[in-house]
């Protein structure tokens, strides 16, 4: 563990809410991440993961305090790992925009200028993090992925393209195809240029043409409110879902009337996403 | 309702979460609060509400976004109504601390010049927010209140100063003996003066010895973190059980180890904490 700084440690349904930092080797700079440990979790008893994507402007710390999931989570014996969502820190490139730089790392892998020194965020994701928590927790190698918002993009990118490292992906309110939509057009260009065939990696709706009839499916969920405020400019869920259709992806988008973009959407829904991955995630229960 | 003026408003668990402000006549100024009103709520359907009251540096946001409550209050049928912690705005008296002026008002009546001008919380949580909501929302009048820290503080003595109001009382880590701890002495000090006979009515432990053997006894609930940084120096709730004992008056404390003062305690027992209400609030459930 002396890799890990522990930061806060507060007792939470039975289990434990931690926030740890780390120097990261992929982005270059410390990195704050935060864990749920459900009860049941010891080294006799290795629980599955489940990894929060938060979106623009967070940190570690929005889903842990406002989602409400560590109750279902304490009750299903499923660890939650939050990772920051961007570098930070002195020298690491940032914008005076809320929606590019630190707090919008957008989960790419980063190609251009000032921003590839340290937005790794992909490989930290989906590799350097999960190494991380696998060798220093007592958890086992089962993993799904969620998240919200820019977050929500991240989780559908991450499973999409690692079919064999996610059981399952859920997303709440997601930028379903960023190379459509301003806020992802920004970061894309930023962060990978204006070659728009260099963004094709990091667009679910167009990750979905690269699925082929062999590749593995895992279960996907959506949820969408209808009155969230960035519904028709930045979000498009039903370019995700005709995508999926396409590739008969068996991917299940709600859309649930009066709720909006913010965090008690999130809670409102977060048992039914956590459900949803359990049953992959446990798949003996 | 032209006297609220509405702030913001998000769908939660099939009700809504809502923040106004208002005119306040006894504060003198700009008031805002929360309210969560549950999906059976009507006019042919007047719901019962749990007031909240938050402790030092909050505002009425933190237990809305931080505690979890809405399920349960969705569920069981209850409004939940969140006051801010002190008058705010330019022209209120503040200090540089934390643990005294905006956001630290005690809920008591101060009396000492420069507070006395605004800061009236417990007139405005007891008489004017009550009348308020009961007028502009589908409520009836059967009320309970709770609170966290100087808000669990407030809790205690708005109901033991009001057995006719409320039907039920409880507080997670209250400021039990404010008039022997330093935080309450502060405040206590600023607000009534340094006699400290003008404390009695402020300090729970010492309301129970006014408690008269004819008087109504409500059921209380006290949730302790026995890894709580404050236990010791702040919140002394043994005073508290002790006083109430003596007068025979129903307070249950219950003590949980490893839990510390943080919303991660309230989150992991507020579910206790409205079904606790919920038995005097639906007394025919």
């Amino acid at each position: 563990m002396d890799t890990l700084q522990l930061l806060a440690s507060n007792r939470s349904f039975g289990g434990w809410h931690r926030r740890y930092q780390h120097e990261s080797e992929v982005n270059g700079c410390t990195m704050t991440f935060a864990v749920f440990m459900p009860p049941q979790a010891s080294e006799n008893n290795r629980v599955p993961v489940l990894y929060w994507l938060s979106g623009l402007t967070c940190t570690d710390e929005n889903f842990m305090q406002k989602a409400g999931a560590q109750r279902i989570a304490a009750e299903l014996g499923i660890a939650i790992v939050a990772p920051d969502t961007s570098p930070r820190g002195e020298g690491v490139a940032n914008d005076e925009g809320y929606d590019l730089g630190q707090g919008a790392g957008f989960y790419v892998n980063a190609t251009q200028a000032p921003w590839d020194r340290h937005y790794r965020m992909y490989d930290y994701v989906t590799s350097e993090l999960p190494a991380l928590v696998e060798a220093n927790f007592p958890v086992n190698t089962r993993r799904s992925i969620s998240g919200h918002s820019m977050g929500g993009h991240g989780a559908l990118v991450c499973a999409l393209k690692n079919s064999d490292r996610y059981l399952s992906a859920s997303a709440f309110s997601p930028i379903s195809h960023p190379s459509q939509t301003s806020w992802g057009q920004k970061a894309l260009t930023a962060y990978l240029g204006d070659n728009q065939e260099d963004w094709v990696d990091y667009d679910a709706s167009l990750l979905f043409r690269k699925v082929k009839d062999t590749d593995a499916r895992m279960p996907v969920l959506v949820s969408q409110g209808l009155a969230d405020e960035f519904l028709q400019e930045q979000l498009q869920p039903e370019a995700l879902q005709e995508a999926a259709k396409a590739v008969d992806y068996p991917v299940t988008l709600e859309l649930h009337e009066h709720y909006d973009h913010s965090y008690y959407f999130i809670a409102s829904f977060i048992e039914q996403h956590l459900r949803f991955h359990s049953r992959v995630l446990h798949p003996s229960q």
